[in-house]
C-alpha cells in the first residue's frame, strides 16, 4: 500500500505545482514543461503521474473543489451558531494565503472555460462541488434555528453562492477598494439580514 | 469636426473587433494583428487609431464600462418602481447578446488582471465605474420610496455589486445549471427582500 499513497501525494504535489504556475504567470502559461520544473521534476517522470496536459489540469482543478469541500465536511460544531456557519462560508474566500491560491486558480481556470468547451463538463463539475458546500451552509443556519422563516432556501444558496464568488474575484482584482474587512463585513451583514 | 467624428468612430470598430477576438479565441489570442485582420484592416492603418496594443486594450475595456454606465444614464424613469430598478439591474448581467459579450469580455479581462498588474488602474476604473452604477441603482431604491428603513445602502451596493458578477459569471460558465430564469429570479428575489 504505501507505494500507492506515495504516487497519490506526488500527484497532489504536482497539481499544487500547477497551482503556482497559474498564480504566478498565468493558466496559459501551466505548460507541462514548466510545471514539470516548477515541480522539480523531468517531463519523462511526470508522464507516470498524469498522461496528457487535460488530465493534469482536470486533476489540479478538481483538488480546488475536494480542498474546500474537505475542510468544509471536517467542521465541528461548536461556540456560536452564527460564527459557525459564517466561518464556514470563509472556506471559500480568500481570507488566507491557500484560500487566495485556491480562489485564483479558479478564477483562471473560469476565464479559460470561456474559450475552451472541453472544460465545460469540468467547470459543471466544481459549481456543483462549491453549490453543495454551500447549500449544506444554508440548511445548517435553518437547523441551527437561526434563518428567518420567509426564507426560499434554495434561492437563498444561489445568493450566496454568487455573492461568495463575486465577493472573492473583487478582493482579487481591486484589494484596495474592496478591502478583506469589506469583504467579511459584507459577508456578516448578509448574512444577518437572513437571521431572526 | 466630421473627421474628428470619425476616427472616435473608426476606434470604437476596432474595439468591437477586439471583443470579438477576445470571445471567439480569448485575451491572450488579442493581438494586434488578429484585431487588425477581424478589423477587416492592416495593422500599418490600426497603429494611426492607437499606437500600442496597451492602449487598445485599454480602450476596449473602457468602452465596457462606459457603454454600461451610458445606457443607465439613458434611462427614463416610467412605470413600476420595482420594474425600474431590476431593469437598471439587467443593464450588467448577461441577458442579450450584447450584455453578454460586454460579460465575457469583463471576465476574460479579469483573469489577464491578475497575472499582468499593469492592468491594475485599469480594473480598479472599472471597478469603480460599475460600482458608481449600482450605487446610483441601490440609492434609486430609496428615492423612489421602496427600500426598507434598516438598510445599510453602501452594504448594499458592496452587496449588489458582488452579487450581480458573481451572477454573471455563474451564468455564463454553467448556463445549465444556473439558467437565466434563475439569474433573473435570484435578482427579483434579492431586491424583494430589500423593499418594505
Amino acid at each position: 500500500m504505501p507505494k500507492k499513497i506515495d504516487h497519490h501525494k506526488r500527484k497532489i504535489q504536482i497539481a499544487e505545482a500547477t497551482w503556482k504556475v497559474i498564480v504566478d504567470e498565468g493558466i496559459e502559461q501551466a505548460t507541462v514543461r514548466k510545471i514539470a520544473k516548477s515541480a522539480g521534476m523531468s517531463v519523462g517522470a511526470m508522464r507516470h503521474y498524469f498522461t496528457s496536459q487535460a488530465e493534469l489540469l482536470r486533476f489540479s482543478m478538481e483538488l480546488v473543489s475536494d480542498r474546500v469541500i474537505q475542510r468544509l465536511k471536517g467542521r465541528k460544531y461548536s461556540g456560536n451558531p452564527l460564527e459557525f456557519v459564517t466561518e464556514g462560508i470563509y472556506e471559500v474566500l480568500p481570507v488566507d494565503e491557500e484560500r487566495r491560491i485556491e480562489v485564483e486558480v479558479w478564477l483562471a481556470f473560469s476565464a479559460k472555460v470561456l474559450v475552451d468547451t472541453t472544460l465545460r463538463e469540468l467547470s459543471n463539475k466544481v459549481y456543483n462541488d462549491m453549490h453543495q458546500g454551500l447549500e449544506n451552509v444554508v440548511y445548517a443556519l435553518q437547523l441551527l434555528k437561526l434563518a428567518k422563516d420567509e426564507l426560499d432556501l434554495d434561492m437563498e444558496v444561489n445568493r450566496l453562492h454568487a455573492l461568495v464568488d463575486g465577493m472573492a474575484m473583487h478582493h482579487l482584482l481591486n484589494p484596495e477598494q474592496f478591502t478583506q474587512e469589506k469583504m467579511t463585513q459584507t459577508l456578516q451583514y448578509h448574512l444577518q439580514s437572513l437571521c431572526k
